[in-house]
């Protein structure tokens, strides 16, 4: 469980890169970076110079009372009431707000409501892609809970089992070894045949044939953090494209594992992985991996004109395929940590 | 599998609708929209008063080919490079466009390129409210893969079992009776005791009580459209407490879905939900229901301020629920189906 010091921190930490932005308040809506600061995923936050309030439902403040009105919480805490925010801004006198990305006509309509001057900024998105110790710990440990759906998926994965069969069998072991959702939003991939060059495929009720390769593509969940991985698994013996292709995509992702170090550009991690495929005569059709935590896709952006730096405590993954339409595809990811400027590869 | 004459139908619909509201120009690129209107969850729409185009990445032109070069296909296919979709619309010397709830960045940084007026509408949103025939079938095929699951939920959720072994075991049904995802975006919930008091429970490792009630909320996904129920299941004998809100959950839910009509206001069924549990005593948390197809809310919204009114071909939850914090939680919830007036029950 998450304890009030580390939100301390994170509130903290928040304030003060604030501040060097010259931003005086903040309203937060966005459930997960609600999550990453309070604790719970539920409610609404204004930090201001003086204090910071969190709004709830009241249902939520009997349910988590105990974290709420613990000493040492970093908000006040209050019921949520139709106006409760809008009436504290205009009380505290606010003339410019900070405010998430949000869709155009909530933003147009909190800008009327106002009448004050909103900046849209992702400092908390940022600090995010920055992860502390407790956050390392879990994403090490949603990393063990993939790994061992991962073992299963090599014991199931077989000539003859239908997609779909296979793929509950792996998906329950995830949730059986204690993951809090399934993997990622829509469920894991699992794809065979030529539905491995589909980059979004849909387990079917197809049988995996001998000599083709599957694509699995899972993660789990722990203390809210997502980890993921892909592997492509041979059945049985495979004719020399498929393995010159695996070959391919294992050396490219190792050697672009190798060139990852503090300050280095993420599109020039990007542009490594599109060259290296081009060299050996292939496109790459997507990005070579994203930033994870509460979110399975977060900061940083491992993709082209990205404009984000590797930083010390970054969590991201490294995933390059190689797909053939109407063929196959290969793809592997893993999760890696950048830390003292060394790099730790979770998932493996 | 999605027909071409289904997909013409909708694009059609569309552009009717755009017509009354004078629109000429639409650009789609939310997901659910693209899937809805194109049958692949890929790409970018440009609808114009003369041609319809769709861009997709290279990859996806060869992996769906069969679909986009069908003759009768609604779109003009192309290979989506950078900066095509913006040429295109100078080139068509476009002067007004109607976009998605974009984000605020995004619309932002769209104004500035193409230096012409953007008109933010939900035409899409609004029309994927009424559902066809087709997709009236899909939703009860989901609706039945969410049956069989709650079914399996009667028989594992007993005293002792740990809520995370009930919930996998519930889960793994789902998916081998052939839901395209696991429930919803995070799997389904199962809570007990007095977890079952938080609408936002995630399940744990403790083992359900004798006398106490669970919640169990889950769906599943068919040709891409979600279904979702809710039943709370007591175990053992419970309290006169629990008898009673039991009892009043579900007069709640059936007096409520009494009042379901053509032309009636989706927030005066919700404030009706609100006036009988005011006058039993109890607060009610949440909305009392949503539309459901291509994602599991969608619109009609059925709750406080909706502004939406109840239509044919309608497909929405109407899911009550009291909660008692510290104590536990009651709630139930269906499907309902409103054709020629009349009301179907999918899920039960």
């Amino acid at each position: 469980m998450i304890t009030r010091y580390e939100l301390k921190k994170r509130v903290k930490r928040l304030h003060s890169s604030m501040e060097k932005k010259g931003i005086n308040s903040f309203l937060i809506s966005n459930p997960r970076n609600v999550e990453y600061l309070t604790g719970r995923d539920t409610g609404r936050i204004l930090l201001t110079k003086d204090k910071d309030f969190l709004w709830v439902k009241e249902l939520y403040l009997d349910i988590y009372s105990d974290l709420y009105s613990s000493s040492g919480y970093p908000f006040d805490v209050e019921v949520y009431e139709k106006n409760s925010i809008k009436r504290k801004i205009k009380r505290s006198r606010i003339r410019k707000l900070a405010v998430e990305n949000l869709n155009f006509l909530d933003y147009d309509k909190l800008k009327k409501e106002l009448g004050i001057n909103l900046v849209v900024t992702d400092l908390v998105e940022k600090q995010r892609a920055i992860k502390s110790r407790y956050e390392i710990e879990s994403l090490r440990r949603s990393a063990h809970i993939a790994m061992k759906g991962m073992k299963k998926a090599f014991e199931v994965v077989r000539e003859g089992v239908r997609e779909m069969d296979a793929l509950s069998e792996i998906e329950y072991e995830i949730r059986k070894r204690g993951s809090e959702s399934p993997p990622f939003e829509s469920g894991m991939l699992l794809a065979s045949g030529k539905n491995s060059a589909n980059i979004h495929a849909r387990a079917s009720w197809m049988r995996i044939k001998k000599g083709s390769l599957v694509v699995v593509d899972l993660g789990a969940r722990y203390n809210g953090y997502f980890s993921d991985m892909t592997r492509t698994i041979e059945v049985g013996k495979i004719n020399a494209e498929k393995r010159k292709i695996m070959e391919y995509v294992r050396e490219i992702q190792d050697e672009t594992i190798d060139r990852i170090e503090v300050g280095v550009k993420a599109e020039d991690i990007h542009n490594f992985v599109e060259r290296e495929m081009e060299k050996r005569g292939y496109r790459f059709y997507h990005s070579t991996g994203h930033g994870i935590g509460l979110k399975v896709h977060e900061l940083p952006n491992i993709g082209p004109e990205s404009g984000d730096i590797l930083k010390d405590g970054m969590v991201f993954t490294i995933e390059p395929g190689i797909y053939i339409p109407e063929k196959f595809g290969v793809r592997f990811e893993d999760m890696i940590l950048l830390k003292r400027n060394r790099v730790e590869i979770l998932t493996r």
